[in-house]
Formats: C-alpha cells, structure tokens, sequence
C-alpha cells in the first residue's frame, strides 16, 4: 500500500457532498468511516460503541447496514476513478450514491471487537457499480451484503 | 385503531432485550423507532434530525435501512403473536432479528418531513416472519425494503 493510499476514498470527496452521517469528514455526528484499497479488493474497519446495540452483547444490524453502504459507494467511487485511467490514491473521487442495499446476516455479530469490511468490486460501467462487502468481527464472517451504487444524479447537490 | 394499539410493538419487548439502538425503548442515545398496527398493515413514523444527511438536503440511507429493519422486526414480533392467536395490544412481545435485509431506494428522500413507513406482513411461520415495507416523505414512495426476521435463537440472550 503506498503512502497516497493512506488518503481514504471519503476524504477525497468535494466538500459539497462530504456530509454523509455514514462517512462525511464533515459530519462531526456522523460515523466517519473511512475506505482505501488493498490491492484489488476495499477495506475499511469500525470499533461500535456501547449504544450501537441490537440485542445485548451484539452489534445493530441496521449499523451494519449502515457500514456496508458507506463502503460500498465509497469503493464504487474509487472503482469508478481508476476505471477512468486515473490511478492517484489522493485526487477528488465522484459521489455515489445508493441504488440499492442488501445484507445477509449470517451470525450475530459481537459488539466490542474491531469489525473489517472487504470489498469486491464485481461490476462497473460508467454510472453503475456493484459492490460485494463482507463483514468479519474478530476473524470470523458475521455479514454479507451488495451494493448497487449509482452515480449521483443530475441537479441532486445543490449549487452553492 | 383501539387505545391499546397505542402500545407500541417494540414497547412491549421484555427489557433484557429492549436496547436496540433503532427501536429500544431503554437505549436513550438510539432511534426509539415506535410501529403500531394499522388494520393488516403496520405503521411508523419518524423524523430525521439535520445530521441524517447523505448528501445535503437528503436522507442517510444508512438510516433508512436502519428505520425498514426495526420496523420489519417489530412487524415480525406483533405478526407472530397474532398468528399465535394472541390478538391483545399489550402484552409482551417475542424478539426478532433481522436474518436479511433488502432495500431499493427508488428516490432521493428530501430531509425534513416525517417519513412513513408502511409494513405488509407476506409471510409467516413458526420461526420467521417477511415483512415488506415501503417509505414515504409529503406522501411520496422514496424506498422500498424486504426484512426476512427470524426468533431470536436460544442462547443469544445472556442470562441475568
């Protein structure tokens, strides 16, 4: 991983879309994630906190969900830069945004324990990505989920 | 709707499993998500606060996710205990979690309104309960999602 790859994909959006409750550098209550590559797959990680609850002693699925999503249009993005040519690890990434989520919750997953999220980018045209993502807690596969993320539409971010 | 229906679903979850950091009633830093029955359907609602943004202006779909998933598995527990033939308003109700979870995001969601979110129950048995739910802003379909919610599994629960 080269020193540029330290730069996460979220911290390379413009700052009109870097908001996000999930990832926005911007958003100082939201949940900060942060995504880079790892050769040709996506990684990031997350420690919950206490709150983030579903029932005791495990984490919230829909907190989860939330994580895949963020790395999922996080990856597309990054995907979609180095599908253009451009290969820098530290140059403004395009807005995903989310067309569709879907999460496979394969064993509760154990809140306290850094959780990783891999992904796999397993189609991509010009306005589409599709991103595999799976979820391990403690070395052990608690999550699966995809993301159809799409390129943010026309006249959705505001002018200035 | 009877003054019983008032008790939400996810107030009537035994207390060692009511801290869900989207619908628990004893997780004072969650989303306390509130569904009801509404004839064959059920109901909720909630209102995003200014930092569930996406990008500016729009709801984080991570919350969206996160709002389908507690009111798929609150609509799963009232579901089940109806089908037990238990029709009362008040009385506790079985835990669910969310074995999967799928959302198509049909529209961006405008932050601000109250949204709705609208479950059909479409299939139920012993141990699982599918609910399907769509999501409403100013009377608009933004969202749909599918929660597949399973009885949580014996064990999972810790012992006081």
């Amino acid at each position: 991983m080269s020193a540029n790859a330290a730069t996460a994909f979220q911290d390379r959006y413009p700052d009109d879309v870097a908001h996000c409750y999930g990832c926005g550098r911007l958003n100082p209550r939201g949940y900060q994630l942060k995504s880079y590559w790892d050769g040709e797959h996506t990684v990031a990680t997350f420690v919950p906190q206490p709150h983030h609850t579903a029932i005791p002693g495990y984490v919230y699925g829909g907190l989860i969900a939330s994580l895949i999503d963020c790395h999922g249009t996080g990856s597309a993005a990054a995907a979609a830069k180095r599908t253009a040519g451009m290969h820098g690890d530290v140059d403004t990434l395009p807005r995903f945004v989310t067309a569709s989520l879907s999460v496979d919750f394969l064993k509760p997953t154990p809140l306290g324990p850094l959780l990783e999220l891999r992904g796999s980018i397993v189609e991509r045209t010009d306005r589409k990505v599709i991103v595999d993502v799976v979820v391990t807690a403690d070395g052990i596969v608690t999550a699966r989920g995809r993301v159809v993320a799409a390129r943010v539409p026309e006249g959705m971010v505001a002018a200035d």
